[in-house]
């Protein structure tokens, strides 16, 4: 093996702008290797400065179209963007997953974007903390927008599209279970519902089938989502995309609904961590006791249950608190 | 809103095997509700009888008809068997997702098959947990034989397919990347390999392939995952599949591994509640606290970092253990 780098002569690359280093960061940040919490505070100063936009729907929408076409707006406009595509059901990370080897070869000699790829690698979980460092990374990097699209709306994708500060629920008609599948609990993450292959005939359906779902729903909206229409393939809506992410960033803003959503994230982020260290420093520990490997014999031959080994590492009253 | 069945009465009911209140009981699961933990106390003494098999692979290797051919198989040999099929891209539940609506009318006289589709109800986390107290669910009702289905080689798939005594892994011959996404880590987790439409002529191609993965493994295995040859829509080679997982079952049973495996499980289950617990108990107040909030505002200026608060939340010595 190559002599590792330290963690942070990378971050300083990184900072400095170096494309080469934030790919060695996002491996390592993928990898879990022991030196992310140092990585991830060297860079953490450094954020807060990318303006975040999810894109998730169900698959077969055009997402990736739509992405694509929407980078092409957004580097009109001067922006510097950053993209983080995630596939949960991919074990592959770094290189060509969806549409991106086409995606990646075209933007590749313009250093005002950079797209990253995400899968699973096939190792348990792990994959929606890896896209938030990612997105971090990004952020630290100086790009203004950070573009995260999700392939399909299953939990992971969610979980991940749910750290944007925007989130685009792409959708297409004639899809049969289109409308259908955003109806469960997935409509609620969408600040902007596009409807791809506007072309089609059902597509006035569709968007008349979001509007009605949009009216049945009960907790009230400060924001009513726009419905924009798009033909990605033909480059058709995708300013009108942009202008209306744009429109619901300055909602956000002006409402302080920007900072209070980054505030809770912040906070979820805050317990995670403190979270894993439970984990590793009271959980873990515990099971290693004489007493703990004999209550479990018990859970195995069924004289006990989970619940009741439970009890004993964390005792009802709690564990006395901060 | 009908009056709620208490959970006793409901558990009561489960165990005499009234498949309504199975089917009850597992709504409680997905939902979440309250009463989840009193109704798995209950379940749980009852447990451990059935032999769970896991069934996986990435979509279109023909999972579907490979479960239904396999349930007609093992109801031929008398063993009552329930199904889980999982699918956390569908926000449906209770329903028929996959091809489950053809299944559940083929079997719906039968008494010794009970099936139950699972979806992510677009709400995020939970269903890991809510398939694995399902399966519980079944194994108390006296299932001899629990499948478990899932679509898709995704993080919680793989997750849910990982608490099963024996995994199953299907792949088809000629999907391009069939064999190339099994290679990321997703091997491991397969006690028998699946090769199925292997009408198709590339099946051996497949077969070759999969051996040749296999032979490259750094991990050595003490138990030599056999690939078993199936055309699930002509109903050939299920009985062979079905003969190589009892005799994995009894590889597992004779080396003491199922008996491990289940132990580890059993472990990682109890220290998931302890966790959630603590989350509930220590964590979560501890946000509360003024100390807190003035600490995210650093966090959210800047001025200090997540990792940072964590350290205050818990110690680096740690809360002392149990």
């Amino acid at each position: 093996m190559a002599t590792e780098t330290p963690a942070g002569e990378l971050v300083d690359r990184l900072l400095a702008g170096n494309r080469r280093a934030a790919g060695q960061v996002i491996s390592r940040i993928e990898d879990e290797s022991p030196d992310v919490e140092s990585i991830m505070r060297g860079i953490f100063p450094h954020t807060g400065n990318a303006y975040v936009v999810g894109i998730t729907g169900p698959p077969g929408a055009g997402k990736s179209t739509v992405v694509d076409e929407l980078i092409r707006v957004i580097r009109a406009s001067g922006k510097r963007i950053g993209v983080v595509a995630v596939d949960p059901n991919s074990p592959f990370s770094g290189g060509a997953i969806l549409g991106d080897r086409i995606r990646m070869m075209r933007h590749s000699s313009d250093t005002g974007v950079f797209i990253r790829s995400m899968g699973a690698r096939g190792h348990l979980g792990g994959l929606a903390l890896a896209a938030r460092n990612t997105i971090l990374v990004l952020d630290a990097m100086g790009f203004e927008v950070v573009l995260v699209e999700t392939v399909g709306v299953g939990q992971s994708e969610l979980e991940i599209a749910g750290t944007a500060d925007t989130v685009a629920l792409v959708v297409a008609p004639g899809m049969g279970d289109g409308v259908q599948a955003i109806k469960a609990g997935i409509m609620e993450i969408a600040d902007i519902f596009v409807v791809n292959k506007a072309d089609h005939p059902q597509a006035n359906k569709t968007v008349a089938d979001i509007r009605d779902l949009l009216r049945m729903e009960i907790a009230p909206r400060a924001w009513t989502p726009p419905i924009v229409k798009t033909v990605a393939i033909r480059n058709e809506g995708l300013e009108d995309l942009w202008i209306r992410t744009r429109q619901h960033r300055q909602y956000l803003e002006r409402s302080g609904e920007l900072e209070n959503r980054r505030k809770l994230r912040l906070e979820a982020e805050i317990l995670e961590i403190a979270d894993r260290r439970l984990r590793e420093q009271v959980l873990e520990p515990s099971t290693e006791t004489e007493e703990f490997q004999q209550l479990l014999d018990r859970v195995v031959h069924r004289e006990t249950d989970p619940y009741a080994v439970a009890d004993r590492i964390v005792p009802r009253p709690g564990l006395g608190g901060v």
